[in-house]
C-alpha cells in the first residue's frame, strides 16, 4: 500500500514536471495530481528536495526500463561484439522515441538537470545518476570492444552520454525532428566505435 | 542614447535569466535590475516574449564576440588547415571558460533552451540561432578538410554542438570539472576530423 502510494507520489511528480517544470512543482498541485494529501507528500518525502530526489531516481529507474527492453535474456558479458553493438544503439536510440513516456521522461530529466544549476541541493543525486549512466554505457562499449582501457571507455561514454542530453533538450524543444536526432545518434556510436579501434 | 537604454535592458536580463531562470524573470525586476521604468521596457520590447527573444539574440552575439577573440585579421577563407583547427578548437572550448560573462552567457543560453519545451513562441528564433552557430562550426570543419561534402560537414558541426550544449550544462550545474569538459571537447573534435577522412 505504502509503495503504491509512494509511486504514484513519483508518478505525478514526473507528470508535473514534464508539464511545467520544476520550478512549476508546487506541493498543493502535486499532491491534487497524485490524490494524496500534502501531509503525505511530507510524511514521504520530508520536503521539497525529497521529492525531487526520489522523482530523479524514479525517472532513472523508468529510463534504465525502457532503454534496456527487449535485452533481457542473456547477461552482458557472454554477448558477441555485434551483439552488444545492436544493445549498445538499442539503448541510446531509445531515448528517442515518440512515445509519451519517454517524452515525460526525458523532459523531466532534461529539467532537473537544468534546475541543478539553480537548485543546489539536486547536485550530489544528479551526479551520482550520470555516473552510473555513463558506466552502463562504457560497459557496453566495453563489450564491442573488449581490449580498450577503462579511460577510453568512459570518455566515449562520457561523449555520448552528453551528446544525448544536448540533443535530447533540441528534440523537446522542437528545434531537431526526431529522425533526424537517432540519426545522429547512429553516427556518433559508430564514430566513437572507429575511435576506439586505433 | 535609446540604443544604450537598450543594451542596458538586455544585458540586465541576462543578469537575471543566469541568476533565476527564464521563469524566474519578471517584468517589475527586470526594471529595477536595469535602472528604468516597466513602461520603457514595454515600450522597446513589447512583451516578455519580445524581451525572450532580444535576450536570445543578445546572448548568441555576445558569444560569437568571446569565441571569435583572436581570430581576427586573415577571413577564414584564406587560412590553412592546421590554422583552422585552431580557430575551431578555440572557438568551441571558449564555451568553457570560468569567466563570469561566459558562466553566465552559457547559464542563460541553457535556460533559454530548456524552456522553450514549455514556452513555444521562443522556439522559432532558438531554432534559427542554433542553426546559425551549426552553419558557423560546419565551415570552420570545412576549412579543416576543405574536400568533406556539406552533409557531412553540418552532422560533425550538428554533434559537436549538441555535444557541448549537453556538456555545458553539466558543467554548470556541477556535475564535470571545467578541465575534463575541455579535454572531451578537444577529443569529440578530434574524432569527427578523423571521421571526416573516410
Amino acid at each position: 500500500m505504502a509503495t503504491d502510494r509512494r509511486s504514484a507520489i513519483l508518478e505525478a511528480a514526473a507528470r508535473v514536471i514534464a508539464r511545467r517544470g520544476v520550478r512549476g512543482l508546487r506541493m498543493e498541485e502535486l499532491a491534487t495530481e497524485a490524490g494524496v494529501s500534502t501531509a503525505l507528500l511530507y510524511y514521504h518525502f520530508k520536503d521539497r528536495a525529497g521529492i525531487l530526489r526520489h522523482t530523479l531516481e524514479f525517472i532513472s529507474d523508468r529510463a534504465d526500463r525502457y532503454t534496456s527492453e527487449a535485452g533481457d535474456g542473456a547477461g552482458r558479458s557472454t554477448e558477441a561484439p555485434s551483439d552488444a553493438r545492436t544493445e549498445l544503439e538499442r539503448s541510446l536510440l531509445l531515448e528517442f522515441q515518440d512515445a509519451p513516456e519517454v517524452r515525460e521522461n526525458s523532459t523531466a530529466w532534461g529539467e532537473l538537470r537544468a534546475s541543478a544549476i539553480f537548485e543546489p541541493e539536486l547536485r550530489g543525486d544528479l551526479a551520482r545518476a550520470t555516473l552510473a549512466w555513463i558506466h552502463d554505457v562504457a560497459d557496453l562499449l566495453s563489450c564491442v570492444r573488449p581490449m580498450t582501457p577503462a579511460p577510453a571507455l568512459t570518455a566515449s561514454a562520457e561523449r555520448l552520454t552528453g551528446l544525448l542530453e544536448g540533443l535530447s533538450t533540441r528534440w523537446l524543444s522542437g528545434a531537431l525532428p526526431l529522425d533526424h536526432a537517432r540519426e545522429l545518434v547512429r553516427e556518433a556510436i559508430s564514430v566513437e566505435i572507429e575511435r576506439l579501434d586505433h
